[in-house]
């Protein structure tokens, strides 16, 4: 099975990697860009013979893949087709 | 409009940054995960009123945001609703 995670800076955090990227974006070719905002996309390959893994997968989110802190994480596609 | 761009390696291509985050996840109490692998995710704002926007995305989707040698890019949700 494979589970895509997305973790994105809270909309109320600074992101100044997406501030650059903007301003680049704006001076080649696109001044329509408005605002970027640069996250993480993990795709992780999983055993379907677990228990409890979907569980398990968001207590490591919440631990391991992202600062809750200051970010945001969604899991996309759990239990889709392989 | 919001569209979402995702950079990932390119298959052939290693992912040491996964291959890390794969062990980590199997020692931290999931044993089933096979394989991560470890992108970039890209929230951009644009304004609706350009012309051509969507060829010169992909113009920079291809010049700035990705390194075409390793990594493949994907335009997710252009055109959807605000």
């Amino acid at each position: 099975m494979k589970v895509k995670v997305v973790v994105t800076p809270k909309a109320a955090v600074l992101d100044p990697q997406g501030a650059t990227v903007r301003d680049a974006m704006q001076h080649l070719g696109m001044p329509e860009v408005r605002g970027v905002r640069i996250g993480k996309y993990l795709e992780i390959e999983i055993d379907e013979n677990g228990v409890d893994v979907e569980s398990r997968l968001h207590g490591l989110c919440r631990d391991l893949l992202s600062n809750p802190v200051i970010e945001d994480y969604e899991v996309q596609d759990f239990g889709a087709a392989k």
